[in-house]
């Protein structure tokens, strides 16, 4: 039978999501991009998370009451970590309840963000007209109705037009600064019609997210797969074909500019907006694909010692990129830090406010370029590991991104249990999902420590035979089969291969190896890590405990790690939203030291030994959880 | 028997020009663009205009000896404006006799001239190669090894072309820097490649100078005719083609941009050097060249009160204009006062120095759009006047510009003798001539105070025959012919024609009347005014008696007026060679008070009046010398 999903609709943003019944507030939360605090790492007994709900029926969970109280859960106050969707849902979260850097941006004090204070402000003005005793240039009489130190400079494109919209709407209308530019003047009143976009610029994965930069809010959200993998996989294979094609740069830039502007496309029609509205672009990225998408040859990242051309901030015209926005729209790429290392890493910090986290915590962004940055005594650390891009579904026999149809989360629970997005019958398996079936496998018992998908003669007795039957011999390995061809969408079955287990084997050594490298310069072990902030596009939907199943994170309590979401789409909305923001984020690059692991002798030791899963989980009390 | 010129070499810059025999050398030096100080008015007792003669002979004035002293006229000193040419000669000009603007250009100082900041510099640099114990940016790399500080910003395009110029060569090569921006790295040592283009924009005359930013030096100058003439001789005519026609701006755009490659092709053509080698253009015009040369609409100069649309000093990229420099090149426009008073008469000031002038000095620049400023206690109050094109030979009948074959000098001495620019047959008659010819007609009797040319039967009777033949009645108008028609270069006969003398009229009468307003204003008479700076094209070579003669000028004594040359490109140049004079260029702009003529109640009464030549020259001493 097909569940249907429930509407959930999120408070003060008017934001949206389908989720499946049964989903925890939390994780539809989540979805909405809306990351909310679980200091007890959800155990519901903090009682942080509160959500109210105000629209439709939500039973509260036994310790709802303990916890918040009978007034408040007569008020429909609800634990986000505990409660379950039965039904269609409007949910106001409190700002209170927002993990630490998305507060801001949602606390509203009279109708807008508090730290508001975007590079772009359109500002109205009727001015006087101009007569024999008042025969300013156009330029001084629209400065001094502004505030005289407003602009200093004015775009060559604007006072080309300046003079005939004036005149032909009376001296009304609406000045477009960007930083202390005026880059336009229309007619009327626009200045509700003002936007950003910030974009995630993933080796793997786009991500363009619509901001209203007069309220701070978001109004759309779009992902699209970097074109680029068509020509590999990693930034390596990237960087080889700049190195290689005379027109290689070119035809990598030319793709994925056709992808941000198919996004800028869809995030406009999504929301029949003029993409004219759009004035500023803020991207996020690696080196590599900062590069790229900048047109500037990324070839001495291909060798020894891994050098990029710029560290600092660039700003540019949206024209210089041939990006659909403003015409006179402008671009801003983030500072990078060194390396590998670039601008998604710095939006990364600058979401979670690593630098100002007590203690000594690891901040974590997963993707095809992991980066993995350690805080530790006031000073900052970033390494950068080739993961390779299993976790976002590529390089997987039956791997895709989590969209619908994707099995997201896998229990092996008797037989095979899983939740498919969107509710519909299966036809891959995404990032989530791999780690929890990878997981499960080996608390069963049927993956053994090296990644060996055993044979069923080799199985534990334990293994009962609905997983028994499962297990597959085709082409001298045995896979294990996810779902029959009855069952999927393709009507192909769906397994999981040996081969895939060495990919994930593979991207979670990388990332495991780079932690502990981290760890090691500072003399640090995993215990000593008071929290682990978990960043990237999949982040929200992983299960902690099955991540430090497989040794992608180091053995330390589940409540010490946190899903900050896509903390590089975050950052690069912040900076969207106000400069002192992209302050902020030339303050961290500088301040980071890059490490390089090539470097580091210890690495291909440390690889290797991650390369094996974990013996045992030793759970969040160090007691074995695979007993 | 046709004269040969003479060829004088100037040092320390080595520039030449060809001048006639019997030129007194502070021609020449004018010529030259040398403009030389005469605090005595040229009547060889001052002593302050002393040069040297390093080659060739030049015998001395019978004054030279009693104001420079033996010893120093057997070294080779002469006065300027006494001694004259007679063969070939190198004349070295002492900084000390230069006029106060051109000194600091001109000094040497461990042979660079003391002020040289230019807002482009270069910078070889071999750099450290990138290893493991240092991956900084190739952009860090670069910004360390120049000076920290140095750049703050890297244009894009630079950006794409600095890592592989780089480690295409060995890490070694030229940073150009413009402002606080890298604009491009080039191979090997290219620092003594490093030009800028100080572009005059007329109304009528376009004169670009080529500068050597190393040295401070000037390499070429090319003059052309505003092709925009052909579409109206005055800025009015522009403006309304703006107004009236859909293209009008971008054709009259296009046609001075190809005018101003035109010149950056010859002067580069006659240097032999690449125009990748000029990195800046520092531009300065009227309101009205300059908004047209930007592509910016001036219709609103065409209706009251004459706003333009900036004043403030724009930057830009070359690339923006379609000026062929360095592709990266950028493009500087000077800052405008108001109405039609703009970036040229700031470019004046810079070059005068006008602020600074103690007492009451005022400058007028005779230009088709003539600008009026008055330095009087302190502060500077700047008109416009519409002169027309007459002093640029345009609307005269047998009009030309001061080049090879124009009638420069007149002199009526029995019958009339002239000077031929190029010592050829004559073509035509040149804004100094015209004035030469006016003001002795006007002396001897010819002309009477209207503007008539008196018919034969009405002259006075000293007025001898040679004279007198040359009166013609042709269309019911009597003209007075220059030449006849077997001494002309074309083999026609040369007129003045009495509309000749009407249009002379009119240009006179609006600079005068501009004059008068702007001394009324502030409750000044003609003798209350210590100093008259004369700039524009022409500047250096009209005789100031005669322009006193005909009421282009005020009645003072020919010793307060000063020749200044073409300040406009003067102050250009020096924009381009110092950042600082940019800076003060745009402290005058804030400072001059701007006057707009139309709205004084006075001004037609003030042109009707300047309309009628003086009744006779008053002369330096108040004496009547038309006696």
């Amino acid at each position: 039978m097909k569940q249907m999903e429930h509407k959930v609709v999120f408070e003060p943003t008017g934001r949206h999501v389908f989720a499946l019944p049964g989903t925890i507030l939390l994780e539809a939360a989540a979805l909405a991009g809306f990351i909310i605090q679980t200091p007890c790492g959800g155990a519901g007994n903090c009682g942080k998370c509160r959500v109210r709900i105000t629209g439709g029926n939500c039973p509260p969970s036994a310790n709802c009451k303990t916890v918040l109280g009978e007034g408040d859960v007569a008020n429909g106050f609800r634990l986000a970590c505990q409660a379950q969707l039965t039904g269609d849902l409007v949910i106001e979260i409190p700002a209170t309840s927002l993990f630490e850097t998305q507060q801001q941006i949602l606390v509203q004090d009279s109708g807008a963000p508090v730290d508001l204070q975007p590079a772009v402000c359109k500002h109205y003005v009727e001015l006087g007209l101009p007569d024999q005793t008042d025969s300013r240039s156009d330029v001084e009489r629209l400065r001094a109705a502004i505030r005289p130190d407003t602009f200093t400079h004015v775009g060559i494109q604007s006072l080309r037009t300046l003079s005939g919209v004036l005149r032909k709407n009376d001296f009304k209308g609406t000045a477009i600064l960007v930083d202390h530019e005026l880059i336009d003047f229309e007619p009327g009143n626009t200045e509700t019609q003002c936007y950003g976009v910030a974009l995630d610029v993933g080796t793997t994965t786009l991500v363009g997210t619509l901001v209203n930069l007069k309220t701070g809010t978001e109004s759309a959200i779009e992902a699209r797969i970097n074109p680029q993998t068509s020509y590999g996989d990693d930034v390596i294979s990237r960087i080889l074909k700049c190195r290689e094609e005379a027109k290689g740069l070119s035809q990598l830039q030319r793709v994925i500019i056709g992808a941000i502007n198919d996004i800028i496309d869809a995030l406009t029609t999504a929301t029949r907006l003029d993409r004219a509205s759009i004035y500023e672009i803020v991207l996020a990225g690696n080196t590599t694909m900062q590069q790229i998408v900048c047109g500037i040859d990324p070839s001495a990242l291909g060798e020894l010692p891994f050098v990029p051309v710029f560290t600092d901030a660039l700003q540019m015209q949206a024209e210089d990129l041939a990006l659909d926005i403003n015409p006179n729209g402008q671009v801003y790429v983030f500072p990078q830090i060194g390396g590998f290392v670039g601008g998604d890493t710095v939006a990364g910090i600058v979401a979670s406010r690593l630098d100002r986290e007590p203690g000594t915590t690891l901040f974590v962004d997963i993707g095809t370029n992991g980066e993995i940055v350690l805080a530790h005594n006031r000073k900052l650390i970033a390494t950068s590991v080739a993961a390779g891009p299993a976790f976002e579904g590529a390089r997987i026999s039956c791997g895709m991104r989590a969209v619908s149809g994707a099995i997201e989360k896998i229990v092996l629970d008797g037989d095979l249990r899983m939740n498919i997005i969107g509710n519909v019958r299966p036809a891959g398996l995404c990032g989530s999902g791999l780690i929890d079936v990878a997981a499960e496998l080996l608390r069963v018992g049927i993956l053994d420590p090296t990644g060996r998908i055993l044979p069923p003669e080799e199985l534990p007795e334990s293994v009962n035979k609905s997983l028994r039957k499962r297990l597959v011999l085709r082409n001298d390995q045995v896979d294990f089969m996810l779902a029959q061809k009855s069952e999927t969408a393709t009507g192909e079955p769906l397994f999981l291969t040996q081969k895939d287990v060495r990919e994930l084997q593979l991207a979670s050594a990388a990332i495991r190896s780079g932690i502990n490298i981290l760890l090691r310069l500072e003399g640090l072990q995993p215990m000593d890590i008071g929290g682990v902030l978990l960043a990237g596009g999949f982040g929200n939907f992983i299960r902690r405990n099955h991540a430090r199943r497989i040794g992608l994170l180091p053995p330390i309590p589940c409540q010490r790690i946190r899903f900050i979401g896509n903390a590089s789409s975050m950052g690069a909305k912040r900076a969207l939203l106000s400069v002192a923001e992209k302050q902020y984020a030339a303050d961290i690059a500088a301040k980071v030291r890059h490490v390089d692991l090539s470097l580091s002798p210890e690495f291909q030791m440390e690889f290797g030994a991650a390369m094996v899963f974990p013996d045992k989980d030793m759970g969040d009390e160090g007691v074995d959880l695979n007993g």
